[in-house]
């Protein structure tokens, strides 16, 4: 957390407290749906912590814009249940097959195989009703282009693209422009809707909808190679979830193909670069400015 | 086809001719997915034929609301990929474990399980992608409570919902109650969505919504006692699955519950209930009319 130390915002405070109207928000977004089956496998990895960082990029992005960010709250709820989704549906045995997820037992583990897939499917449909009949305050006009960039973000054109991509290259050595394509899709489509949907219930301008996907470009890049570098250096224990597994699964990874020590590099480069895009908006853009510097101090 | 005989509506031919409009859609509905292993998998299911009854149903809730249902399609491409999406999932080894899907091998025997819960969670979110930014010429309001409809009727308060209660009332015995709620949302929900929704893109009344809402939970309950019953009674060869196997996975179906005599009588009362209700608009409303004959004389 060093951007907090050199300005006057608080960005530890700041990610707290959004943190919690987060919280709050996503215990308050599932209804009492039947069967209570359903409900429990869909809470359980909705409301299973977490840092937050997608609902709380939509926020801050929204607050750039000059936006209320309560309005669009119920977007980040989405983008959570989204992300949420593809971790369930990403753990399933058919896919990575994944025993461990946040330090507790994977969705299909606890409810088993049927319930995660369809507990994932029911949090991607109720997403796109968060943002379509929960968003009360923000013009339909301003939703509709937030259910587009969700879509493209969610699907083939964006994080199951990247899914798929991977799953095939699983045990192949790939290059380093095809390991970023997968990143980009898997993880980064979704960070980069994040920005833009709460940039896009703020009314933002072109200017700053391009300097926020550049941004998210850097941000999501830098993310996923400190993800691949933590796997090498971190133990299950701190990681929360199975460590060492891209080695064993024998994962192309950035430290794999560049080292750590460039990997490392070629990470700070990204942030630096993200953060030069937002540079206009300086005052206004501090908690974007902290989260990009927040991504790559992370130990876990 | 009986009530093509009774008017002078020709109800074969508009079959025919709006089942190959919706053909040609659903083919470029696809853009170059990358990769294409995922693009071929999500072609498989979506073109793989069928009576098109949910896209049509759309197009022609469109028109009786005095709408043009080529604004319509869109959102009919949609609903056919969240129908097509349902089935893949549905088709899964961890749920009923099906091989065959309309008379060829179901997408996971083809594409493996991976493939095929991305190539259905891509549809999912196509789907949503379709009404939100491939829409041109209907105004955000309308197609934002399209999202809406089309969200419910996906996710847990429609047909994930009924799937969940479906499976965990395997190899029990349920009462009509609970077989009803199963239908009504896992087989009902997404009929209702295409009626509302082809109505909503016309702008229609509240009053003609919800005579639309009758008839779809009259044809959408009908539709599923003549499955129930088909099973029973149709070969592996016409049904294009594999038949009998309700009563092998010792599920409760309606003929199970009240006899095949009385099932059919059930199936013909919710028909004739949900006629009456566009009986208002009744020269316009021919092809729902037709349409909700066709369902019940169905042997396929």
């Amino acid at each position: 957390m060093t951007a907090a130390d050199s300005s006057p915002f608080d960005f530890a405070a700041y990610l707290e407290a959004t943190r919690l109207r987060v919280e709050v928000a996503l215990d308050g977004s599932l209804g009492p749906e039947r069967p209570e089956s359903l409900r429990e496998a869909m809470r359980y990895s909705l409301l299973a912590g977490g840092k937050r960082l997608r609902p709380i990029l939509c926020l801050a992005a929204c607050e750039l814009a000059g936006g209320d960010s309560a309005l669009a709250m119920p977007t980040a709820v989405a983008l959570e249940m989204v992300h949420t989704m593809s971790l369930i549906h990403d753990d399933l045995p058919a896919m990575d097959n994944d025993d461990l997820r946040r330090g507790r037992p994977t969705n299909h583990k606890v409810y088993g195989e049927a319930n995660a897939i369809l507990a994932g499917d029911a949090l991607l449909t109720r997403a796109f009703e968060m943002v379509a009949l929960r968003s009360p305050g923000v013009e339909a006009e301003r939703l509709l282009a937030v259910v587009g960039e969700l879509s493209l973000a969610s699907g083939a054109p964006g994080l199951v693209g990247g899914q798929v991509v991977d799953l095939e290259c699983e045990a192949k050595s790939v290059d380093l422009d095809t390991l970023e394509y997968i990143h980009l899709h898997k993880t980064g489509a979704l960070l980069r809707a994040c920005v833009l949907t709460g940039a896009l219930i703020a009314g933002a301008s072109e200017d700053l909808l391009a300097a926020l996907r550049t941004y998210a470009r850097g941000i999501g890049l830098a993310f996923q190679i400190i993800d691949d570098i933590l796997d090498v250096t971190a133990s299950s224990e701190v990681l929360g979830k199975t460590a060492g597994k891209d080695l064993t699964a024998d994962k192309t990874t950035y430290p794999k193909l560049l080292g750590l020590e460039e990997s490392r590099q070629r990470a700070d480069a990204l942030v630096v670069e993200a953060k030069a895009a937002l540079a206009p908006w300086h005052g206004s853009a501090a908690p974007l400015l902290a989260l990009a510097d927040y991504i790559t101090s992370r130990d876990r």
